[in-house]
């Protein structure tokens, strides 16, 4: 497994977070050091937007401030944690990145494509000036309601971007598998819908092509 | 006096707040309705992203990012304050808009030149398309003496931005001076060296070219 910087993207309920850990224990078994990451968030200033982005009322900022705030701190988190720790030998596993941003903030929302399209370049241009192509993208998919039953099983309250209905859900998967092979780290879909070793055999997989 | 957005901009300890105050107040003398509101700020969302910016180290955010949430300030600021304030008739006044930015965030950093410039047309544009050319700038610009001076007798702690060096100061004085003519409102430069009513006659006299 040559990747260094491992993206883990899916909806909510798609289990990101949970295979996310696994893939840290894994590679860690086999003596390298990870850092496991998340956004938005990340960096000390990336985790402030983040609070401002996932509170409050859905209405709270209009969509093109929405998608400025995730992109202030992607850009702080790829500068201050993603780029340094590469550059320190440790691999860097993200727990969502560009595909969220694209189905959750920029695809339901025409005006916002040219402006996504801007902003992704500026970011990527710095991963890939600084950092030599060994990234993977790793898509995790379920239906509806594999989603909607894992969300249930949660308990916990919604926060400002996943309290939305089932159209809403359906609308976003379908834009992660439409642009799942043309953004950064070009990702790989992986069905989700089996139980958890199941789908982390399917990473360690895609991982060692 | 015709224009019903008016900007007033110029660094720190130029007198804009108590300008803008006066202003205010003398424009609803004659009988209109005034919005006067501040950048970033404005509106519940962009004063969120105003504690954030201005709060905390200097370095705590990369300089793309601090340009980032400026601009998510201003376009929600833009769309959800000024727009609709201007479409029900009232003047509005805003103490800062996009010459600060670039004077405090853009010119200092050449390689935030073009993202400047990308979100300064994405926000202009929304600008003008609604609501047509009765906006003026006034630029207040005094010497780094001055400024230094009204600085110290406030007696206020210096916030995230303000708190810099003399050159810092004198560097962006140039940048205000330089791009005054050239950012949306066309900014006409007044010298705030004189006393408080002096300045205001000044302001005055622009404002009913």
């Amino acid at each position: 497994m040559d990747y260094n910087f491992i993206v883990l993207e899916g909806g909510d309920g798609t289990g990101k977070s949970t295979q996310a850990r696994r893939l840290k224990a894994y590679i860690e078994s086999v003596g390298k050091e990870v850092v496991l990451t998340r956004e938005p968030g990340g960096t000390p200033g990336a985790e402030e937007i983040r609070s401002l982005l996932l509170t409050g009322d859905k209405d709270k900022l209009v969509p093109e401030s929405d998608l400025l705030l995730f992109y202030a701190a992607r850009m702080d988190h790829v500068k201050q944690l993603i780029l340094p720790s590469l550059k320190e030998g440790k691999v860097v596993i993200t727990d969502r990145f560009d595909l969220s941003t694209w189905a959750f903030q920029a695809e339901p929302n025409r005006d916002l494509h040219e402006l996504f399209q801007y902003l992704h370049k500026l970011v990527t241009k710095e991963l890939r000036s600084t950092w030599k192509r060994r990234s993977k993208g790793i898509l995790l998919d379920v239906s509806l309601e594999v989603a909607s039953e894992r969300m249930d099983a949660r308990f916990e309250e919604l926060d400002r971007m996943e309290n939305v209905v089932g159209g809403v859900i359906k609308q976003r998967r379908k834009a992660y598998l439409q642009k799942a092979s043309e953004l950064f780290p070009y990702y790989e879909i992986i069905d989700a819908t089996p139980d958890e070793d199941t789908v982390f055999q399917s990473i360690r997989t895609a991982l060692s092509k």
